[in-house]
């Protein structure tokens, strides 16, 4: 068991390792060598987890489907504007997070093992069809396409803020991506009661991370793919 | 003037291929060589215009910036919708402009010579402060925040799209993002005049060519800095 514990951490940290390392040079000049240093464990360790500099992609990419943090809400598009907002709080601060979108981006990188983007496309999506069911929406609202088109925004925010050198700016500006969407998607009644604050993705991400620590890891998040 | 006209033939030749092999291999791995080839010149005809890969990179990005085809419009606002939507049309038929957007996501080559990024966002906040003078805009709306989530969230719709292999579908999705922001940025009584339709962009190419090859280059196109 504690060999198990110990297995899991290992893993852990090559993961974020090799996130750092695709983050900074990008899928194609990023070597395994680079990795073993960032990570300080030996190659034996390493090629025990993962075969190769794919499957280290492979596995930095689905780490990023996450919705760590965001908890069921009374109202399906408050748990929509949380998720991306605890998004854009977390990728600044997690080389691992940021990595995926950096190696979606990386054209060499996703001929290889595709993008993360048609997970978050389908999840969106079915937060807004559940939205849609809950009288949520404005009734000509197609949530795939407003899915495809939000997650498209969202990522071409990250990526722009993160080129320009811009830090700390990532929350405020999808704060304002969602301002800009939602008042063409939600229904008066729900668009006045969403909290959609640059400051929202820090304080739930907080929430979570206390309710964690005095619970042991007790929190129930908000499942990814919820049928 | 016969010679000059060849030299700049051969130099847009050569852009033209090193778009294509940006496009296609990333910064990093595109090679001198390789770009040789595609243009069919000789090597002194390639450093007698471009003296490394970074000038290369540099004159694809300072292609990119072109409003080329966008003629003035009574409203402001649909000059702006024009811009998107030509660009939409034209980046997945020309390498030269989507190597541009590759080479921006790209970190390693941003890092060497910068992005076309703040180019555009001052060009559209022009448009939009222009927009906002004629009465165009409401009045929360801030031209270089707006232009700011704009260009980005062109930006992330063009890489997720063509990262998803959808092709075709640029003009549709940047149409559907006009009408996303739209309701949030103009006034009621200039919304409903502005034509947004997917295929608006194909069709102001399209005279824009036709006018051009009726009148030599007669055609006078939008300033990029309309001071």
């Amino acid at each position: 068991m504690v060999r198990q514990v110990r297995a899991v951490r290992t893993r852990r940290i090559i993961l974020e390792a090799a996130g750092a390392v695709f983050d900074e040079f990008g899928y194609e000049s990023a070597t395994i060598a680079e990795i073993l240093a960032r990570a300080g464990v030996t190659k034996g360790a390493l090629y025990f987890h993962f075969g190769s500099k794919e499957e280290l992609a492979r596995g930095v990419l689905s780490e990023a489907l996450t919705v760590e943090g965001v908890l069921p809400q009374p109202l399906r598009l408050q748990e929509w504007v949380d998720v991306g907002l605890v998004l854009a709080y977390r990728v600044p601060r997690e080389p691992l997070l940021s990595a995926s979108i950096r190696l979606s981006a990386d054209r060499r990188a996703r001929e290889l093992f595709g993008t993360s983007w048609p997970g978050w496309i389908d999840f969106v999506a079915g937060q807004l069809a559940g939205a849609r069911d809950g009288g949520e929406l404005l009734p000509c609202v197609d949530p795939q396409i407003t899915a495809t088109l939000f997650v498209s925004a969202w990522t071409g925010v990250e990526i722009v803020s993160s080129g320009l050198g811009e830090g700390g700016v990532l929350e405020r500006r999808v704060a304002m991506l969602y301002e800009a969407f939602l008042p063409g998607i939600a229904v008066p009644g729900v668009l006045r009661q969403l909290d959609t604050a640059p400051d929202r993705g820090a304080r739930v991400w907080r929430a979570h991370c206390e309710q964690q620590s005095e619970e042991g890891s007790g929190a129930v998040p908000v499942a990814f793919y919820r049928v």
